[in-house]
C-alpha cells in the first residue's frame, strides 16, 4: 500500500503563468512517455517478476514516478494559475481549457488522453526490463525538447531534476537487466529465455 | 510524494488458480470504472480543488484507491499462478495470455486498454466531485457483478471488503459535495457554479 | 422509432464566421461531455432501466439531447461557412480542415474522435443515475467555458439556452435518483443495490 | 429537432434468451459498421451537403437508423432478460456482464467501444456519398454474418427486415451519388470535384 | 515479400522548411486517410479477395501505396529540417515536437495517432472494393485541401503527383469492382452477395 | 519505395484450419508488440536517423517485417479457410467473424485495433533504438505464446522461422545502438544524448 508525504519530491515554485508550456509539460503528466505509464508500467510489471531484487527495484522506481507524477502535476497547476479568458485564447490554451478549464488532466500535448496503449507488461523479466530501459530513454527525450522549448528557470530547474532522475533510473534498469540475466543463465548472452533457444 | 509500504491493505490469499475468474477481475485493474481510473481522477483532481479539506479528500481517497490497485493486482496475479497451458487454453484465458503471459496489464475485462477517456477532470469543484459520486457507485456495481460471477470465498472476501470502501467513499464524496455547496452559495441548492446563473 | 421535424429546437441564426470559436464548440457535438455522448447514454440506459416513469425520462431526455446535437453542428457549420483559405489557416483551423474540409465530424476540441469510453451504461439504477447527474453537471462546465472564450452575442445567445436546459435536466435527474431510491428501499440511505449490502 | 414516437420500426419479440447471440448482435449497436455510426454519420454530413434534396437524403436515412440502433438494443436486451449467473458464465458473456451488467452499451462484439474514427465526415459531397455506400454494404456484411451465427428464427426475421433497409440505402446512396455529379458537372465522369483537376 | 529500392516513385526536393505545413501533410502519414492506412487496407483485404485478378489489384496498389507513405514522410521530414527552437515554437509545433521532436510520426493532424479503427477489412469483395472507392476518394479530399493550405510549389508538385495517383486508383477499383460484379452474378446489379437475397 | 515479389519469405502451408489459433496468432498481425508496429516502427525512425548505416539497417529490417506481416496474414487466413458456421461459433471466432468474416483485419488477439499509441518515434537515435530492442524482445514472448499455445507443426515451423529473426534483429539493434554510441561520444557510456547532460 501507499502513504501520502505531504511534499513534493522537489519543490515546485513558479513565478509566472504560462499556459503555452503548461500545454506542451502536461505530456509528461499524460503523454506516451509521461510519468503515468512510467509509474503504472514498473508497478504493474512487479507482480510477475520472479526475483525479490528486481520486484523491489521495480516497486521503487515506480513509486518514485508517482511522486513524479504529482511534481508534473504542480507545474502544470502553478503555469496556469489565475489566467484571464484572454491569455487563455492567445495561448491556444482554450482547446483543452473547454473541456476542463484549469484543472490536471492527463493527456498528452496533442491531445489524446493517456492510453495504457502505450505500455506494455509482458509477463516476461527480460522483455519487461528491455521496455523499461526504453521507457526511460523516451522520458529523457521528452525532457530535452521541454529543456529546448521552455526559457523559464523556475520551470527548468524542476525539469533538470527530473530528467537527471531518469538518467539514474536508466542505469538501475541496465543494472537490473544483468542481474537478470546472470540469474538465468550464465550464457546467455543476448538476453534470451533460453526455454525456446536450444 | 508517495511512500510504498511493504503490505497490502488487506491481505490476499487465494489457494486455487483460476484464470476464466482472473479474467474478469482485471476490469478493476484497469476497466472503465476499476481502480487506476479512481485513483488517478481524484489525485489529479486535487491540483484544482480550491478548499483544503476538498483537496485532503480527494489525496486521502486517491491513496488508498492506489492501495486497491495493488490488491486487485495481486488478486489477478494469484489467481494465474502457476498455470498449465492447458488450464490458459480451456479458460478462453488465451487471448490475454499471448501478449502479456501472466503478466498483470492494465486492460478491461473486454480487452480494451485502459483508457483517460474513461475518467474526467474539468476544473470545476461540483462536477468533479459529481464525477466522483459516480465513479464510486459504477465500481461498486462491478463488484456486485464480480461476486455474482464468483464462488471463490478467498477472492469473494477481498472482493467484499473492496465493495464496502467504495461506499465509504461514495458517503464521503457526499459530504464533500455538501461541504463544497456551503462553501459557494448557501442558497445554490442545485449545486451549480453561480457565475453564470443570474 | 424517431421523426425529424424540420425545424432547430431554438433557432441559430450566426452572422459572422469564426473558425477559433467553431474549433473550441465542436467539444460539444464530439467532446468528452457533449450532446452526443448525453443522448446516447440515455437512450442506451433506458433498454435495462426499470421503472417505467424512469425510462421515460431517459427517453425524453435523450431525444430532446439528439435536438441539441443538432443545434451545436449548425452553430460549429455557421461559424465555417463561406472562410478564406487564409482565414483557415491564420484561426488555426488548418489541422480539422485538412482531414474534414469545414464538414462536421464528431471530435473534441482536441483532435480526439468521440469514443464510447467517455460515457457508461451500467445496467444498474442508482450507478446509470448518478452518471447522468455527472453527466449533466460537466456538459454545463463546458458550456461555461465556451461563454468564458466567446464574445459573439448570436452564439452566446443558443449557449445559454442549451446551459439552461443542461441544468432543467440535472434537477430532472435528481428527481429521478429519488425515485428510483424510494421504489427500491424506504431505508436505503445511501442509494445503493441491497442485494449485497445487509 | 427530433420526436420519440413510442414504437419500433419493426416489432421485436424474442422468446428464448440467448446471451452469446447478444454478444455478437451488439456490434449492429456498436460496431464498426453498425446502426449509431451510420445515424451519425449521415446526420453529421448534411450540414455541409450542399444540394437539399441530397440534404433530405441524409436527414431521412439518418433518422431511420436512429430507429434501427433502437431496435438493435432491444434484441440485445431482450436476449439478455432474465438470465442466471450460471448462463452468463456458460456463454461467455462474463467479460461484458463484469462492466455493464445486462445494459447495453455501445460497443463491438470485439470488445472495442465505438468510436467515431470508424467514420468520417469530410466535406465533400462525393467523398461522403462514397462513404455512405461503403458504409451501407459493410453494414450489410455485418447482417449477412448475424444471419450466418442465428438459428433463432425470432431474431432472424428482425435483422432480415434490417438487412433489407440497408441494401435500399445503398440504391438510394447510389441514387444520390448520381444526381450530385449531375450537379456539379455533366462530364466529370470520375466523379471527383473539379477544382483541381483541368 | 517486399524490396525495397532505394529511390522514392517521384522525387521530393523542399527548399524551405515549414513546420505549420509539415503539421499538415503528417495526415497523409498516420491520418484516417492516409496512405497507410491505403496501403494496409489493401495489402490485408487480399488475402481473402477470391479472383487473383483482384488480389492482384490489390497488391499492386498497397505496394505503391507503401511507397507513397515513404514520400509523404521525405515532406514532412525536409519540412522540419534544421529548424530552430523558435520556429518550432512559433509554427504552433511545439505540440508535436515535444513528443517526437522531429521524428516521422504516424498521426493525424488533429494528434490523433493511427486507429486501426479508421479502416476495414469485411472479407467480402464487394464491400471490401466499395471500402476501396471510398478511402480514395477521401485521400484525393485530402490532398485538395492540402493544395488549399500550401503555397510551396515544390509540395504542391509531390501533392499534385500523389493526388493524380488517388485518381487512378479510384478508377481501377471501380473496373475491380465491375469485374467481381460479372464473377459473381451478371444481374446482381446492386452490387450484393447474392447468397442472403433471394 | 518499394517492390513486391510474389512469393513469401519463408513457404507457410497449413493443412488444418483452427480458428481458435488464429484468433491468437492475429496478434502478430494487430497486436501491440506484432509485425505491423515492428515495421511501420522502423519505416518511421529512419527518416530522423542520422547516420547511413543506422538509415540503412532500419530500412533493412523494417522491409522485412513487412514480409513477416504478409507471412502472419498467410498463416491466419490459412487458418480459417472453409470453415462451417459451426466451427466459428465453436472456437468463439464468432466475435471476429460478424465484423470481418474471414478477411484478416491488424487487430490484437484481445479485439483492440492496432494503434500506433503502441509504438514510438522519438527522433532521438538513441532512445529509437533502445525501443526497437524492446520491441524485439516483446515480439520474442509473443511468438513464444504461441508455440505454448499451438501444437500444430505446421503452424510452429513457420513461428520458429520468425522467432529466430527476431532475435536476429535484437543483435542487430544492439550492434546499431553500439555504433550509434561510437558516433555521438566515445566517453557516453550511459547512451544519452550529450546535450544535456555535462
Amino acid at each position: 500500500m501507499f502513504v501520502y508525504e505531504k511534499k513534493l519530491q522537489y519543490p515546485v515554485r513558479i513565478a509566472n503563468p504560462n499556459p503555452r508550456l503548461a500545454a506542451l509539460i502536461i505530456s509528461q503528466y499524460g503523454g506516451p512517455d509521461g510519468e503515468l505509464g512510467a509509474s503504472l508500467r514498473y508497478l504493474s510489471q512487479r507482480f510477475s517478476m520472479p526475483y525479490p531484487e528486481l520486484k523491489g527495484l521495480l516497486t521503487d522506481i515506480g513509486t518514485e514516478e508517482l511522486g513524479h507524477l504529482e511534481m508534473i502535476g504542480a507545474i502544470v497547476y502553478q503555469l496556469t494559475r489565475g489566467l484571464t479568458d484572454e491569455q487563455v485564447r492567445q495561448a491556444g490554451f482554450d482547446t483543452y481549457f473547454v473541456d476542463h478549464t484549469t484543472g490536471v488532466y492527463p493527456t498528452a500535448a496533442s491531445g489524446f488522453p493517456w492510453s495504457a496503449a502505450s505500455m506494455q507488461v509482458k509477463g516476461d523479466l527480460i522483455a519487461d526490463l528491455t521496455e523499461d530501459l526504453s521507457a526511460e530513454q523516451k522520458a529523457r527525450v521528452t525532457y530535452d525538447n521541454i529543456l529546448r522549448m521552455s526559457d523559464d528557470p523556475d520551470v527548468n530547474d524542476v525539469i533538470k531534476f527530473l530528467r537527471a532522475r531518469e538518467v539514474v533510473h536508466f542505469q538501475r534498469f541496465g543494472e537490473g537487466l544483468r542481474l537478470a540475466k546472470d540469474k538465468m543463465d550464465e550464457k546467455n548472452i543476448y538476453y534470451l529465455n533460453p526455454s525456446f533457444d536450444k
